[in-house]
Order: C-alpha cells, then sequence, then structure tokens
C-alpha cells in the first residue's frame, strides 16, 4: 500500500466518494491481509479513481475511496463485504465504524510544484 | 482535539462533508493552534455536525468536516481561509493539499454496543 501516492489524482467533479471512518480493535488478526486485497480489488474495478488512507497510533483511521460512479463504488463495496463477510466469526477488526458514500460537487487542490 | 470523539455522530443523510487531504511540511509552524482553532470555528458554525480527523506520522493526514447544508459547510470554509491567509507568508503548513466538498447520500454503521 505504501507504493501508492498518498493523494488521489481525480479528475473534474462530479465524481463519487466512499468515506470510511472506523475504530481499530488491537492486534493485526489478519487485517493488513486483507486492506491489502481491498486496495487491489479496487484498483481493478471499473470506475476505479484512487484511495486515500491514514490510520493513526491510536488506532482511528479515515479511508476515502474515489469513483466515476455510484455503481462502481456500489460493486466494490459489495466485493468489500464478501470479503469481510468470509472472515467474519475468526476475527473482529473494529470497535466501530461509519462508512458513507458522497458525491463530490466541487474540488480545490494546491499541488505541490 | 483529543477530547472530541473520534467519530462524528452524524443524522441521517443528506448532509454535506468537507474531505481535506493533506501531506504536511516538516515542523509544528504554529498548525496546531491553527488546528484547535479551525475545529473551535466549527463548532461554533450554525448547522455544524462534527468533524473526524487523523494524520499519520509520516504527516499525511485526511480531516473530514460534516454539515447540514451546502451553506453551512462554505461559511465555514470561508473562516478557515481567512485564517489561513492571516498566516500565509509567515509559515506553509502544506506540502499539497486537496479538499473535496461532497453530499453525502448514504450512511452505514456499526457502533461500538
Amino acid at each position: 500500500m505504501s507504493t501508492l501516492p498518498k493523494l488521489a489524482k481525480t479528475p473534474e467533479p462530479p465524481y463519487y466518494a466512499v468515506i470510511f471512518s472506523s475504530q481499530r480493535t488491537e492486534g493485526d488478526n489478519g487485517y493488513r491481509q486483507m486492506g491489502e486485497r481491498v486496495v487491489e480489488l479496487g484498483s481493478q474495478q471499473p470506475g476505479f479513481l484512487g484511495v486515500e488512507s491514514v490510520r493513526g497510533t491510536d488506532g482511528f483511521g479515515i479511508t476515502v475511496s474515489y469513483g466515476t460512479s455510484d455503481q462502481a463504488i456500489a460493486a466494490w463495496k459489495a466485493k468489500i463485504e464478501h470479503l469481510a463477510a468470509q472472515e467474519k466469526g475468526k476475527q473482529k477488526w473494529y470497535e466501530h465504524y461509519e462508512l458513507r458514500v458522497a458525491k463530490v460537487k466541487r474540488a480545490y487542490a494546491k499541488r505541490a510544484a
């Protein structure tokens, strides 16, 4: 995951974003491997635009995925949920989370020169 | 900022989100103080719903602010820009950033029991 650029290169709006905010449980429990698989799945997804992700030392993290359409994001979300369901019962990755699907209407950037 | 709950308690969609993704420059340069002022301004803003923020040890961070309307968020954004403009020339906080204004259409949560 560290080879991806930190800031997603998104086109002019409109496009779609999934904002995933979560508090991790303690220990890895196969989480890192799952994270890599999610990004891999995302980048293979038609309409995938990019992903931005950060997690603090206290286990709280935000991941934002971008896609060209609501449908592209819904398909990815379904795959993630399927993957998570397969693992369910074996481990518990999150204390709590919130997943929000949003339509990006405007964007402003300051890029490094 | 650490006294705020990590996950924002947002209502049923629709509502609005500002996604601010940024790469920090090295050193604090008054940044922490600015961050506290921004959250303070936000929480005083009519229509403010909450904020979620995380920055990794590598300086990359994502802050998502939520508001009841596009207008509430625009007003806050104007205040932040005014504050940032006052400081401009004195220091440089970001290598680069991207600010995206989005309308949240759907949300799913898993809360701690």
